[in-house]
């Protein structure tokens, strides 16, 4: 039941010794999730033991080449692998045309098939299964690069039966279905047993956000509000918030006002500038203000545990 | 007065944790040639402390993507560097238009000049200075992908004056000029004084040869005759060479065949398959034909020293 984020690059622009571009894995109950992917990201997920050919949806959050020149690489050697089935990406149009001018060029055919996906930029249902969501929502960066936060949310899961309970209570099998959706059980007797005696409450479904190379708005913490783990870009630290405001990113205080703001339960700061070798150094300013928050290094991994509901029905 | 090859990257197809895709510098006498630059050759350079920002000709073998797809990412970042002047690509033409489709789709303007040389893939000059030239020649891979050999070599130089000779002889300054340029002395007096007595043979060029991505033709041996250094690819070991053949690659054997017949002075085998987590095991059969043969890793460095000529004028 695994709710994990591999961090495979938290880098900002260029990559140094210790940092890569941007790129990381969520797996959310075995299903990879890659989200951007700059160059070398394939060997990152080598390095970190990610089992890549297992990745079926790749999102780029906009089309700076720090968030997607490893793309084409990532594909090739998938394909080389012979990798079947499909494989969906989730970005900005002319991405599409960069990958299929370069296929056509090359004389490429991928073994799988390469499905496109087209970003609005603004809010809405990237993916959908029976267990979780990937929404999308605007950020604000240049204006030759519209990009796009993402929302991976579970979703509600069934209530968990009370076994000793259904025994005692002679619930035939054929109906523990209907438990599950919260109905309540009715005996031959004809005696009501409430749901919430035969049941208990189901982990509450977990999310994860992902906002990187935006300008701060204080109107953006609405689109991840509660949200478990929230990623944010922290490019400076507050000393450069003219810089930040500058070439559109943000500061780690920044980051900490919409963490706060959004009420996320933990906040990491990534997307560093190459000016800081150490970026422990912008933690202070982000803690003063939401103190649950973390700096991370490329290979980290941030894992969201199935807790138990506080609103007992 | 360096003539210094490092490896950055000596896999095939697929980079794995230990070896990159294709690429390498060479640096003569101060200046920096990349030749190939698969994805995160720019993390190599950094890596192996390459002054990367000196590099300002690349030459790309073929076009697979293993031999260029870090190119766009290494242009970038110098770009983002501010790197000023000129950067000379020399590549297959189509590598201008991937190039060139992506910049103008991401409405990014570089900081330098990228001047492109389409190349032929047939013998020719493609770069001279008053020390070296670098040459092409062709070799044989798919037919969709026309490879190039490189031959970098030097210039003969000047012959070294015999100060003490000189000195003795009275020789001016202003005939010294021609004394290296193996010129007789004549006397005041009249007495020719040869040139053998007053300078010494300067040491003899040094030459590199870059052969990857290719059939084994016992012809392209003409291409390299007497180098002093041959990087050629072993993708597979002499129990594949059917696959060899089928993948239009060669053998350890093969490439030790084509240095015995150049009569090269040392070999370095490269390119090595995913299949040889120690490519040590294709040592043997190479040495068994070629003895000067090594076997390469990430990281090598390999340098041609200046030696004196045996061949005294």
């Amino acid at each position: 039941m695994k709710f994990e984020l591999t961090i495979l690059g938290c880098g900002a622009a260029i990559p140094t010794s210790v940092r890569n571009c941007a790129a990381q894995v969520l797996n959310v109950l075995g299903r990879y999730f890659l989200i951007d992917c700059g160059e070398a990201t394939q060997h990152q997920l080598r390095k970190f033991r990610i089992p890549y050919s297992k990745i079926n949806h790749i999102f780029i959050s906009h089309l700076h080449g720090d968030h997607f020149f490893g793309l084409i690489g990532l594909l090739s050697s998938l394909s080389m692998q012979n990798r079947k089935g499909e494989i969906h990406v989730y970005a900005d149009k002319r991405l599409q045309d960069i990958l299929e001018y370069q296929l056509k060029v090359l004389n490429t055919h991928l073994t799988f098939s390469l499905i496109f996906h087209s970003l609005s930029c603004q809010p809405e249902l990237l993916y959908e299964d029976h267990a979780l969501t990937v929404e999308s929502f605007p950020l604000l960066h240049r204006h030759d690069a519209p990009v796009c936060g993402f929302l991976f949310r579970e979703k509600e899961r069934f209530r968990a039966i009370n076994k000793e309970m259904t025994d005692a209570w002679n619930v035939p099998v054929s109906f523990l279905q209907y438990l599950k959706k919260g109905e309540d059980f009715v005996t031959d007797e004809g005696q009501l047993v409430a749901n919430s005696r035969l049941t208990m409450d189901a982990p509450p479904p977990r999310s994860y956000a992902y906002m990187t190379d935006t300008l701060y708005r204080e109107k953006f913490a609405a689109f991840v509000e509660n949200v478990d783990l929230l990623y944010h870009e922290a490019t400076y630290g507050k000393e450069y918030e003219n810089l930040a405001q500058e070439t559109c990113h943000s500061t780690a205080e920044q980051a900490a006002l919409l963490a706060k703001k959004a009420g996320v339960k933990s906040l990491i700061l990534g997307h560093f500038s190459t000016r800081y070798p150490d970026p422990s150094c912008l933690l202070p300013e982000a803690v003063a203000i939401f103190p649950n928050t973390s700096i991370c290094t490329d290979g980290d991994i941030f894992s969201v545990s199935l807790t138990k509901s506080n609103d007992k029905k």
